[in-house]
């Protein structure tokens, strides 16, 4: 089962129910949409959507993102979001994309879908345009890991990686504070030993954060906690360094000149390391798959982020997660 | 006593030397060159240098960047890092600048001058060009932390920001992943309540790494894990978006012409965020002052942290540390 929740993100309910629409057409598979059933149809009419391989399933209340996360997945019984992490729950080897909050998406995921057995914490990866994109893995659902929490993470991270990205072998990075073995927190160094001989990944050794963007790996494990830090420096050193260059580039009438001949290759050029050109980050170790699409998604990165769950699907990642960490 | 290390960096002896020279002249201050005597002598020959308030203490041994950093600290008794480290030492309310490697600076530091009494973990700093110059403590000399060593990082860099660079009543805030006081890991959750209650600090709450260059805050407090990491990410983007515009603007003619009229313009705005512009980072909680200097610091740079460690002495920063951590 494809199930989209209809009423998470900057602009529900149009663009989630525009890109499941998409999908259903592209993919040629049947898509469930949760929410207000009356407002997905009013959606419908209004833009004359095909309602081709689309089901409803009715929730009447929506979660915001003033919501608190945890709180609200508990008490919001008929959310969208709830409704639809419950039908991920009660249908084997369903997947679900919601643009919610992502606090509120990882508590219906863990509460409410629920861990899957024999995974101590399930985690949130980022997907993150370096040389090539690699996922970072956790990226904070987990403040506090422990040795065998980031093992899990980079099987998890590795069947993600193989059967989403379709990267063959791909090569997992452990974030450090240096490249030696012998580097970093006793959490840290620990990990290296058990990645090391963890013989269902393929293990690189450490990555410095200087380098993170410029490595050979395809995954990059660490705490929830480290992970949220390197995301968001990540994120704010992009988003001040457009400012810097905007600014400049709007000084004078000579650099208004300059700036007018080379924009457009700037443009392209910067694009790539838009943190949120994937659409959709998995949040893995729960019982089905769930993808949380950026806030501000449009109809097209629902579309991609719905690709991701049809793929996690059809290649029965969640076997192949079970099995890989037993 | 004010002490060079003249055999430290990647353009020793010359550029400490001379660093040191320009520093004894603009500051009338005596100051210490430690390293090869004869050698020392030659740079003074060559360069037509005033010996006017400069003494040279003999080391014939140097610490290289090769060199495995405790240990060669231990072993190398005569090498100009080691000896300085105990001039340090043997000479109360002394400061030392070095630009030998950071590893070998710490090691110096806390193995040859000493761990400061009271103090528990000595921290590394460094000065990170934000919207205003920020101290973030610790940048990588303790991987493994607990709450009151960051509550010690927030008072000894409260003294620094002080009295070195002029910060009236320097505003502390902690990295972490949330704005909210119950975000963050274990350690960083009871770090927020302890630095919350400490009386010899301004505390202004959470900072998330989005933020972190765009902050009100003068110092930026983490354990030494999370504080590489940033480090290492802040360095890392930069430079990755100098590459990338570098190779935007020559890419064709047109991208040559408008690259040519913002240039300099550019070249002007990016300048502000090189973390090596400060030239010295600040190892608190030694029996002295110790700054280290960046490893390819030319002689202003040399010049300018001698200034900071002139500060240092000047304002009894020692005294102050030690007094507001009892």
């Amino acid at each position: 089962m494809i199930i989209v929740d209809a009423f998470g993100g900057d602009f529900a309910p149009e663009e989630p129910i525009k890109g499941a629409v998409l999908a259903a057409d592209e993919y040629k598979r049947e898509i469930t949409l949760v929410g207000d059933e009356d407002k997905i149809l009013n959606v419908f009419e209004k833009y004359s959507l095909s309602k081709e391989r689309i089901s409803i399933v009715h929730a009447p209340d929506v979660i915001t993102c003033h919501d608190e996360s945890a709180l609200s997945v508990r008490r919001k019984k008929k959310s969208s979001l709830v409704v639809a992490a419950n039908l991920v729950k009660e249908n084997e080897n369903s997947v679900l994309v919601s643009a919610g909050s992502t606090g509120a998406v990882l508590s219906a995921g863990v509460l409410v879908t629920g861990r899957m057995k024999g995974v101590i914490r399930p985690s949130l990866g980022a997907l993150i345009p370096g040389k090539k994109p690699f996922l970072l893995m956790d990226c904070g659902a987990n403040a506090d890991c422990k040795v065998e929490y980031l093992v899990q993470f980079a099987i998890m991270a590795s069947v993600y990686m193989q059967n989403i990205l379709k990267v063959e072998n791909p090569k997992v990075a452990l974030a450090n504070i240096g490249s030696e073995p012998e580097k970093g927190s006793t959490l840290y160094k620990e990990a290296y030993k058990k990645l090391e001989n963890e013989k269902n990944i393929n293990f690189i050794g450490n990555v410095e954060a200087v380098n993170i963007m410029n490595g050979e790996h395809d995954i990059v494990v660490c705490d929830g906690f480290t992970g949220n830090m390197l995301l968001k420096s990540i994120e704010g050193m992009a988003s001040l360094f457009k400012g810097v260059l905007k600014e400049t580039l709007y000084k004078s009438t000579k650099t208004k000149i300059g700036g007018a001949l080379i924009k457009n290759d700037l443009n392209a050029a910067f694009k790539k390391f838009d943190t949120k050109q994937y659409g959709g980050a998995p949040l893995l170790g729960v019982n089905g798959g769930i993808f949380k699409a950026h806030g501000n998604s449009k109809d097209i990165l629902i579309k991609n982020t719905i690709k991701q769950a049809i793929d996690f699907t059809d290649n029965n990642c969640l076997e192949k997660i079970k099995k890989n960490l037993s």
